[in-house]
Order: structure tokens, then C-alpha cells, then sequence
């Protein structure tokens, strides 16, 4: 198995640093192929520019970036750094997210290489299970600095599993990458170091089994009619309508979320 | 009045431009004194890095962005380009964010300007009702290229109040902001020069009387236990206990979420 680690910390000593080289060692240990993307170290250009498009854009005066980059991506035409990239997604079979969260969300310069990498595969036609690396894995793995009770449905920051779905959702389910559960390490920085050592040995643990774990559930593309603006179709409607629960997160037919659907694996 | 527009689009020529376009008039045309942060004609830094605090860091082995931002605010110690923009939000009244969608949140760039200028921000003891801007205004406003049909709670990509919520709650209403619901211009790209004008017309009517909208509803501090993980108070469990639906979409307390409560003002 080949893996790449998209990685977003500028510090070596960091938390982040430590999970990032605990899933090195213990993936290559395993005898996979882990690339490593040090988004920092890399000075990796966060920005989604007209630069990113080698031989002119089509459509200078009214530039659309998601439309230039998918053309200039089917004619070769990406900036270098980003050619470097795809070319390492191509050869994986997993991708991990290792980032602090920043604003409840991934590191500007993280969010950089998702809209500039990513951003070919922005495919109204070939998205969520019929997406572009639908037989690919992708998981995120955070720190947060605040302890997980802040973080429930009752919490003040509100349930992580909300906070969670359009970067779970909108961006991996959407170009196909089946999701495992994410690896959240809660508030390691207020912790002691036996804690943090405590959740490193739980992060060893869970990789290595990892590729034996199942994924989050995601509503498959065919439960949507096409011609009918991408609504649950009558029947996919019909048959949840006694649940006591939505389908997802994001998906939830006016009623109650799905317990914990962000943050475990279907059962 | 005092307006931020921070705007996010390379194209002159964009509908985005065009609705920058409008909202400067519309608002210089009130009386309003706005400044336009215009990020990609700013070049501006998307990446949160070391090279943001002058002098030196504090703790340059084990480093914390979050921790070394908040301290060089303190001292004066923050880089020209973040000063100059928390300059413009110290004047500003109100904030608008204009920008083109891209994977459920803001472009790279954009997250580049909230990690960077609003980094000081980010702080426990002063957030949410008590947040730093608790008497500053914000808003985003954005284009999709999807119809509405699609970000409904039974659409493929899944319900747009979910999608807003870090954005709003995570980062807006954290640092105090009292939030206008949003302005989405839902797929102006496939529609009609018509249907973009008509569009643009709504938004000019719209900014006539901005000032004077409600905001969209979020939980006050005091709802929040302090010495218990920030958790809801009993009391106001048991208030609430009896309502067909959650809080927010954040601390939707199991239930359905508040319909639209991301999208429309609080009535």
C-alpha cells in the first residue's frame, strides 16, 4: 500500500510533527510506501492563481478557476508544483490529513493544496460515489485546543461532527475518497506528557489495523434523481421516512443528525 | 458606517467583482466610508508562518501559532501586512466577505486573511457573546455553482446551513460578530445575463436597508457552563427540552435542526 501524508505543521517538535512521524514509522513498518507532502517545509503556494495554469487561460477576462483548472489538467497544462502532487495522489492508495485545526477548519495553506490539487477533480458529473478517487482512502487526523465535551451537541463550540462535514464531505466523499474515521487528538497541548504519549500509542495502535477498519457513511450517488436537481429520489425518501434519524449529517431530512456519523465508521 | 469589504477573486470581470462592485457603490452611496481588502491584487499571504511575528517567537522549538499570534498582537510584534488589515477592521462597522465558494468553504486565500489577521482573536475567555468584535457586524457573501435544490436536507450536497456553520459559528460568531444571514448568489455562471442582473439588483435592495436587519441567531455565552466543560447549563436544557427543535445546528441537543437558521436572520 502507498500512502501520502499531507502534512501542516511548521514545527518539528510539534504534536503534529510526532503523529505525522508515529504514522511514518509505524506504516512503513508495515511494510507500505509512505510519501510524505510537508506543506510548510515545502513553502507550498496556498494561493489559487491564474499562475497555476501554464500556456494562458481560456478565459482570462472572466477567469473561472475550477473550469481553467480542469481543462489545463486534461491538457497537461498545471503549474509544476501541482503536477508534483497529482503525481503522488495518483500512486496512492491512502491519504492522511495531518493538521492542527485552525477556525474550525483545515490551515489556509492545507485548504491551498486541496482547491489547487484537488481542484480537478471538481466534477459535477463524477462526484461523490462515482467520484475520481472512489477507490482511494482519505482520512483526517487534528489536534484541537479545546477538550472534546466543548465539542458535543450540547457543547459551545457545537457538535464536531457538524464541523466536520463539509471538509468530510464536501471535499473527500465529494471526489470519491472512501473516509475513515478521523484521528482527533483532544487538546494534547494542555494535556501532560504521559497523555500525550498516551494518545500517540492510541494513534500506533489504530494504524495498525487501520486498513482493516470501515469508513464513514456517505449516501451513495444513486440515491439522488438526476434530472430533478439532485433531490433524494421518492423512494430513498419513503423508505428513511420512519427512521428516527437523517441519512447524514449534511443530508438530514429535517430530522435528528445521526449520532456520531462524522466520527465513527459505519457499524 | 465604516465597511471591510475582503474580497477574493482574481477576474475583474467575475460576477464576484460585480458584486464588490455593487456593494461599494450602494454603500459610498448611503454615506458609508468603505475600504476594499482586494486579497489576490494584495498578494496577499495566504500561510500562517513564523515570519508573522517580528522579533522572534517565544517558544520557536514547540511552536503554537495560536499562542504566538495572540502574544505579538499584544506587544505590537505582528508583521506589516497583518497590521495594515487590523488597522481596517478596527474601523470597520461592519465586514463582508466576498468570495467564490470553493469545497464548502472560503477560497485558501480568504482562509489565509482569518488565520492571519483574526489569529488574536481566537481566545477562550473572550469569544462568542463576549467576543472581541461583539459590537462589529459581518456577513458573507458568496456564489455557488449549484443550484439551491442541491444544498437543501435532501439534496446531494447536502444541507447549506451545515455547510455554514464553522464558517459563521466557528469563526464569525467566535470572535463576537453579530452575523446578517448570508447573501448567496446561487449559480450566477449557468444562469442568463438576465438572471445575473436580476441577481445584482436583489443585492443592491438588499444593501438599502442592511443596517437595519436582524441577525441570524446564536446561543449567548451565559447559556454555557464554565466550570463544566462549557456545556450546557441544566437550565437551559430544561428549557428547551420541550422544543421540536435543537438550539443551532451546532447544539442541536439531538434534535432536528432550526430550519434555515443559518440562511435567514432570527424573527
Amino acid at each position: 500500500m502507498t500512502v501520502l501524508i499531507v502534512y501542516a505543521h511548521e514545527s518539528p517538535a510539534s504534536f503534529n510533527a510526532a503523529a505525522k512521524d508515529a504514522a511514518v514509522a509505524s506504516l512503513t513498518a508495515q511494510g507500505c510506501t509512505v510519501e510524505v507532502s510537508d506543506l510548510y517545509a515545502m513553502k507550498f503556494k496556498a494561493a489559487a492563481t491564474t499562475e497555476d495554469i501554464t500556456g494562458g487561460v481560456k478565459d482570462a477576462e472572466n477567469f473561472c478557476y475550477a473550469k481553467e483548472i480542469k481543462l489545463a489538467s486534461e491538457e497537461g497544462r498545471l503549474a509544476d508544483d501541482i503536477k508534483k502532487e497529482q503525481e503522488k495522489l495518483k500512486e496512492a492508495d491512502l491519504v492522511i490529513f495531518q493538521f492542527p485545526m485552525y477556525w474550525s477548519s483545515v490551515p489556509a495553506i492545507m485548504k491551498g493544496w486541496m482547491d489547487r490539487v484537488l481542484g480537478f477533480a471538481y466534477a459535477p458529473e463524477k462526484r461523490y460515489s462515482e467520484g475520481i478517487f472512489k477507490d482511494k482512502k482519505a482520512m483526517l487526523s487534528f489536534t484541537t485546543d479545546c477538550p472534546e465535551s466543548v465539542c458535543s451537541d450540547t457543547g459551545i463550540n457545537g457538535d464536531i461532527n457538524v464541523t466536520l462535514w463539509p471538509l468530510q464531505n464536501g471535499i473527500l466523499n465529494y471526489c470519491g475518497f472512501q473516509v475513515f474515521a478521523p484521528q482527533i487528538f483532544w487538546d494534547p497541548a494542555t494535556g501532560s506528557p504521559e497523555s500525550r504519549s498516551s494518545m500517540l500509542e492510541g494513534w500506533r495502535t489504530r494504524l495498525q489495523n487501520l486498513c482493516g477498519e470501515a469508513t464513514v457513511y456517505f449516501a451513495p450517488l444513486d440515491y439522488f434523481d438526476k434530472g430533478k436537481g439532485f433531490l433524494l429520489k421518492p423512494e430513498v425518501k419513503e423508505k428513511y421516512a420512519s427512521k428516527d434519524s437523517g441519512l447524514t449529517v449534511g443530508i438530514h431530512m429535517g430530522k435528528p443528525l445521526p449520532a456520531n456519523s462524522q466520527t465513527k465508521a459505519r457499524v
